[in-house]
């Protein structure tokens, strides 16, 4: 099998603690799964990822952004360097996106039509081309244990019309995808070292603020049929009631056995709730970009808080960033230190921010682990 | 004692195998120090220097800036912290500058009188005073094991009489250097928690490129009395021979039983053929400054080689940077990664880049330590 997923105990508000088996390993859900846009968690060595949080166990998923390694270093070369993971030297899982939705944030030109997407490069305005088969192509080089089909990330807001019409599109991409990857999918630069084993694709729900397109597109995506669902197009600036009214009304319509995936959220009480409620794979930004920023969570007296580590607060603070993380850097550095490390715009500051604010995340979904187990 | 220096072994050559003692612990010799600008060996986490190079060995003893702290965040809150090794967690020896060389380096007004020097900061244009006496309190608050003298560093190329001028300040500016330490020298933040032991205040040697004025500065220094001795002024753009004889006619005139330091020098090859000469001690920023530009040192075929990493032909190179460096880098990352973290400006490649580039200088002390024993 290319993707296993046992559900080992669910709980009454719907919260599953499950094991997601993929050809780089187990990964135990609920999960967080942290960025390494261009194939390195940023300002993170992969050394460190494997250890830091949960207990020492690191994490057990990264993701990384199919757009960005598309066009540097470009995904035939990391085919050639036998995929990502031997290209980055991570031997867990990785997962990548289809290059959407960074496709749908470039500002200017960009040409949808019923083929793909026309865009230009954020780096040299170079013109690109990517449809879903192109998607396929891309993540295939690139070799992640899962990989998203292509999807339309309607603009927010919009109307219920113009979501429905960005929604049938993602539906016929999705289908094209699915089309494209089972015809191609032992193409994987590691198919053949892993025995035969292969990647596995998963459908993405859209339907934006409407809970009515969202069942709608969930029931597309089964009928479709894919290994898992993510649900796209959320946390894109709306209310977070909304976001998470979203979620609920799509969970309602997704298969229980199969790993369901909220793609870009979110904040650590987030991410916590949205795992309690079904949840079982998430992915941001936010841990490692928050701490290159020099903005730190942290666990005071039982609320989660963040820290502004510039402030003058913070200049004499012997303690470290949190109490209760036992992560490297709270064990060895204080507030003082990293507040002057952010100051003097040291390249430690970046390294060690990211490292404290991952684990606090990687921690927060051993924790949810914990309490469903 | 606040320093011992245990000669183990001395080669034909005059090459030293020794022990430096110190109150945060012993420092094998010949050593390589890295520099710690601001507190921190940029991009380089405190555990990671522990560990990196050496056989495991990691960095004894390393630098900070006194200019830099002095600014940033301050010596009077470092002192508060309980000084530097406190601040940033780094538990081995600490050397400090005197603050001398960076504010002589300063574009714009700066002026120069008996008293000391008066000079406008790069961070803001700020006016500041150094004096001997300013330069030695802020070196007790930072409390480094070892800290220098104040000396004027003479611009390059200088004639025989404005060199011996310069000098000549140097010596009167160390002769106040130690008579303020010895006054203040009890007040260092950590005198109690070390049982009464204290810092080593080290006399620095000018003369400029006349070996005659290195002999005068080398035998005032050694009538003034101090622990240890620098050889400053050097590698300031004059050609490598000249670097070589420099050091080779000041050596001679420094006491055989007290360490002998080179300061801001040098390449991998300069630093072992010093070492073999009788340096003991040297610092440079070129491991880390290197590593961020792209430059990695490596052993091919016994010959050291600069590879600029960023080169298309390292592109799909898939060994190590260095086939015989056993650091964490070359252990597990390709030249084919390394480069690409550098084109996709990852902040991920200074770390990397800065640890093998460490490991290097590290590594390569170690073996003279090895030859000389
Ligand atoms: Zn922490
Ligand atoms: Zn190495």
């Amino acid at each position: 099998m290319d993707l296993t997923f046992d559900v080992l105990k669910t709980s009454e508000a719907g919260g599953r603690r499950a094991v997601l088996g993929l050809p780089h390993g187990d990964v135990q859900t609920p999960v967080f799964m942290p960025v390494g846009t261009v194939a390195s968690v940023k300002a993170v060595p992969q050394d460190v990822l494997e250890v830091n949080g949960a207990n020492g166990k690191g994490a057990q998923i990264i993701l990384a952004n199919t757009y960005h390694l598309y066009l540097r270093p470009g995904h035939e070369l990391v085919r050639r360097m036998g995929g990502v993971h031997q290209f980055m030297s991570w031997r867990r899982p990785m997962l990548t996106d289809s290059g959407g939705f960074q496709v749908f944030s470039l500002k200017g030109l960009r040409k949808i039509s019923e083929e793909g997407v026309e865009f230009r490069s954020h780096l040299d305005g170079g013109k690109h081309f990517f449809s879903p088969e192109h998607s396929m192509g891309v993540q295939i080089a690139l070799g992640a244990d899962i990989m998203m089909a292509f999807d339309e990330c309607v603009e927010t807001p919009a109307t219920w019309e113009r979501t429905r019409e960005s929604m049938g599109l993602t539906h016929r991409w999705a289908e094209r995808s699915k089309a494209y990857f089972e015809e191609h999918k032992t193409e994987v630069p590691w198919f053949e070292a892993r025995g035969g084993r292969t990647q596995s694709l998963f459908g993405i729900v859209q339907g934006g603020m409407y809970a009515d397109l969202r069942k709608e597109s969930a029931e597309k995506m089964v009928e479709i049929g894919f290994p898992g669902y993510a649900i796209g197009g959320l946390a894109v600036g709306e209310p977070r009631e909304v976001t998470r009214e979203m979620i609920a009304r799509t969970l309602e319509h997704l298969p229980k056995d199969k790993p369901r995936y909220v793609m870009g959220v979110g904040y650590p009480d987030e991410i916590e709730e949205y795992a309690r409620m079904g949840v079982d794979m998430m992915d941001c930004v936010l841990p490692t970009r928050a701490g290159r920023h020099g903005l730190l969570f942290a666990r005071v007296d039982g609320r989660i808080e963040r820290l502004n580590i510039k402030k003058k607060e913070f200049a004499e603070d012997q303690g470290p960033i949190d109490e209760t993380c036992a992560c490297m850097v709270c064990q060895r550095y204080t507030r003082a230190y990293l507040r002057h490390l952010y100051a003097a715009q040291e390249p430690l500051s970046a390294v060690l921010n990211s490292i404290h604010n991952l684990a606090f995340y990687l921690d927060t979904m051993e924790r949810v682990r914990g309490d469903l187990a």
